[in-house]
């Protein structure tokens, strides 16, 4: 009768894979598992350059939460507020909610470090909003374009500015580079009138990678016509374009159709207002994935800050190490209601590909690394990996990526 | 070595058809004949209203003019200028062209009636520009209402408010029907949310169609959640909506994301500004199609005013007739190059079908009336029919409709 309830809050990569694998793991009638989440469904964070760009549906990048859970796990449809954690509370705009166990799995959002104009005038990748609105206002710049009379075009409406070469912003670009062309023909536009400019604030791009790899990836997009400005801060965005910074007292503003923030992400803006201790939005675990001083309390994913103690550094929050600790997640959980000692979370990092479009690709796995067709079908089945450790064959089959080689 | 010179303007249903019939009927090195149009592809003006709604893609109203056309008739992409009938001369943005015969196809434009804003604020569905843009607009309106915050979300951005309920007004509000319930599933909106407003001045829709015809249209697209606000003139267009005249000193403010303005075609202005004698940019031709004082030259489609005497009224101008001209012109060059009698014009009125979305229409065909199915399907034959005229077989089976019942 007082079965002790576990609240998942997002269904993202962590807290959905945490569900899952608790369904899978727990007897029946054994806990009281909800799980929240603002939207219906589930979406691929890490697919939505692809979305954005036009290059795959947004259909094809969500799915249903139901869909993936059984009899064992309630879904509530609902935003999260605030988290009362000394009170053992959550607050939702469908209202308040008690726990027993907390598991946050609240994601990411997007950073722009105060750059002035930036959140008003620079579309995002965050979410699949975000993704929907990037896509269609690039193509009714096009359209917009294509019906100025031929004296009287704009051509900087063909102008496209992404800011940022880390992952996200390297991944969209290597979209764009292959829906370009496609625009071109279904909008009746030259594509030497279109211009696409990465602009970094950091000297180099993708930090993450060999210089070897760096290299192929940027003169794979600088072949297909990307420009790159690099070491040049961002350092206003107007609804005309961006300003950026070329030297001591030398600035440029380049004139965009098109501006794009893919610079910057942070964690969850409830934990950082919650009474869970955060800097910049994460919280730093224990080895158990829990939070220091309060033992019910789970973090997965891009809240979560653990150290990497071998190589000095915090691991990245990727969707792979997400769903890896909603695996540790969810058996410390059962061990805790089961009056057991959790266990440590141990990554097992298998390697990181950036996808440059549908084709190509760079990347380091098993400690290879690899480029070209290789390593853009490793980048797929990194992606239906994804799908199947959250709902089997069977979601890979609906929403998987079979256009290999 | 001196052989004719027929000049076509404009390569639209009447001045493609004329090159292709020409091309077809007469010999080898008879005449030089030279097709300009402004655009490389000739696109179905017809069902611009599915691509319009996004119901079809852009791509499937279109198609190359050379593909259509043999090494008898050369095409020249070029904007018409002017024409200068007295010196037998046509200004392009190419260059000035000279002839011995020249066939006018410049079709219609949309015509605002000087209502303030209706030019700035208002989409057209005049050409694959204005239809592209108008998609990717309701797109991005539906996009942008999705992002926002849940207690921040402005409605008004899923009003579309279509001007018109004549022809392509009833047709763009058909599509519209079938296609709101895919943007509300592909932007997560609900159904009650969205408004579909079409507001005409005039005391009746579609005035070419009987009551029980038109009742069938208005009480289809009704039960679809169309709104109709009949006998209420826009007045103005502002960036927020458009303001409509309900009675003596009484109006009302729409406010909307989206305003089509499909209720008034006139000729082309080229036609208008020239030393031919036109009103409202249509010329009144003699039986053969031949302009009055001006013995070579011949005017099809939109810029030709021909009465049916008949009835007493002037023939609509629609594609049907567009084409069938286009027939007899040709047929009246080969005379004149011969030194025979030009024919009489004599229009074969098959009917004409109003499509209701994909799956329903009404129509007067041979004289009877039909509706549902049976006229959604004779509205494709139709379709069909005038890319069987200019392309045959092949073309119908490149972009033919087929998703008959």
């Amino acid at each position: 009768m007082n079965r002790p309830k576990i609240l998942i809050l997002g269904a993202g990569y962590g807290g959905l894979t945490t569900a899952v694998n608790l369904q899978k793991k727990i007897g029946s009638n054994v806990a009281d598992i909800t799980i929240v989440n603002k939207n219906s469904y589930h979406y691929e964070s890490t697919w939505l350059h692809e979305a954005s760009a036009g290059t795959l549906s947004p259909e094809k990048v969500r799915y249903d939460i139901q869909s993936v859970l059984n009899n064992k796990v309630n879904f509530v449809q609902a935003a999260v507020e605030s988290i009362d954690a000394t009170n053992k509370k959550v607050i939702t705009d469908a209202g308040e909610m008690s726990y027993d166990y907390l598991v946050v799995g609240l994601g990411f959002e997007g950073e722009t470090f105060g750059i002035e104009g930036l959140d008003k005038f620079a579309f995002g990748i965050s979410d699949v909003n975000e993704a929907r609105k990037l896509r269609d206002h690039i193509n009714s710049q096009f359209a917009e374009w294509a019906s100025q009379a031929p004296a009287e075009k704009d051509d900087t409406l063909l102008t496209i500015v992404v800011g940022g070469a880390g992952f996200t912003g390297i991944e969209f670009l290597g979209e764009l580079a292959n829906r370009i062309p496609e625009l071109c023909k279904e909008y009746d536009a030259p594509q030497e009138k279109v211009r696409v400019v990465c602009v970094e604030a950091a000297p180099t791009v993708l930090p993450m990678f060999s210089r070897e790899l760096v290299e192929y990836a940027v003169g794979y997009l600088t072949k297909k016509g990307i420009e790159f400005s690099i070491g040049t801060p961002v350092v206003q965005a107007t609804p005309e374009g961006v300003k950026i910074k070329k030297g001591e007292e030398e600035f440029e503003f380049i004139k965009a159709g098109t501006v794009v923030w893919a610079a910057g992400v942070r964690g969850s803006r409830i934990v950082e207002e919650s009474d869970i201790p955060s800097k910049r939005a994460r919280v730093a675990v224990d080895k158990d994935l829990r939070v220091p001083g309060f033992p019910e309390v789970f973090i997965v994913g891009d809240c979560a800050f653990l150290m990497n103690e071998e190589a000095g550094r915090p691991y990245p929050t990727t969707a792979q190490i997400a769903m890896q600790q909603a695996i540790t997640v969810a058996e410390n959980l059962i061990a805790l209601i089961e009056g057991k000692d959790t266990k440590e979370f141990v990554p097992a990092l298998k390697g990181t590909v950036c996808s440059l479009g549908d084709s190509d690709a760079i990347g380091e796995v098993f400690g290879k690394e690899i480029t070209g067709k290789s390593a853009s079908f490793m980048k797929k089945v990194i992606d239906n990996r994804a799908l199947y450790m959250v709902g089997g064959a069977g979601l890979v089959l609906k929403k998987g990526k079979f256009n290999v080689l």
